[in-house]
């Protein structure tokens, strides 16, 4: 039974369900920071996922990162599994540029998050579902 | 034509030719920190992968996951591409424990890193191409 996390409901706003994962959008406005959570319970690492829900993730991931990459333009895209604070598999999708707050550093733990408005959230959120290749998996 | 990255290359000793990836081991004794770094010229994302290649690397990136786990009994495992610093494409796997000098902040940019002697960047080594699932990929 898959329950999403507590800290992560807290900080996120919900975008959609794909086939595997949840797609939350990261209430931090300093950068375009979507997140996503396979929705299988007990699971850590990626490695832990069954073939199967590895090849749904992933095609959730390019597509999200394709979108993010179209939409946004930036310099790069940091995807990374940590796990050190929330321990549920979630995996992060930023778009990085060189004139961000954090550049070079990473985000996480770096400075405290800014909340969205929630008009300004649901900007994002339209824009990403309204991607093509997001749209393709919903 | 691929060519690694001067600063990958300063960083780390090489440790194997996986199917898709060089598999490296970078020089910090701070963690247990590989890196998988696709052969494949002028690529920063793993999305601009070829499906092919994709599945190819994610196999690796489960051994080298599962070998970690096995090996070294992490609190959890950093799975990431980032390319802040270096873009060619390079995805870092580390395992992390509550008692490493960073936690629970990402490693990147929070200490100096310190180099292993031969002999101890050897030893994780031979541990690393001794595993199971990497043998496989031999």
């Amino acid at each position: 039974m898959f329950n999403l996390d507590s800290r992560l409901q807290n900080d996120t706003y919900f975008v959609a369900n794909l086939p595997t994962s949840q797609l939350l959008l990261m209430n931090d406005n300093q950068y375009p920071w979507f997140i996503l959570v396979p929705r299988v319970a007990d699971i850590s690492e990626t490695c832990q996922l069954s073939d199967t829900q590895q090849a749904s993730v992933l095609a959730e991931s390019n597509a999200l990162s394709q979108a993010l990459l179209d939409i946004y333009m930036p310099t790069t895209l940091n995807v990374a599994a940590l796990g050190n604070v929330v321990r549920q598999l979630h995996i992060h999708h930023i778009a990085r540029f060189e004139q961000d707050k954090a550049w070079p550093a990473p985000v996480w733990g770096h400075l405290p998050t800014v909340a969205y408005s929630e008009a300004a959230a649901q900007i994002l959120i339209n824009q990403i579902l309204a991607h093509e290749k997001i749209k393709e998996l919903l």
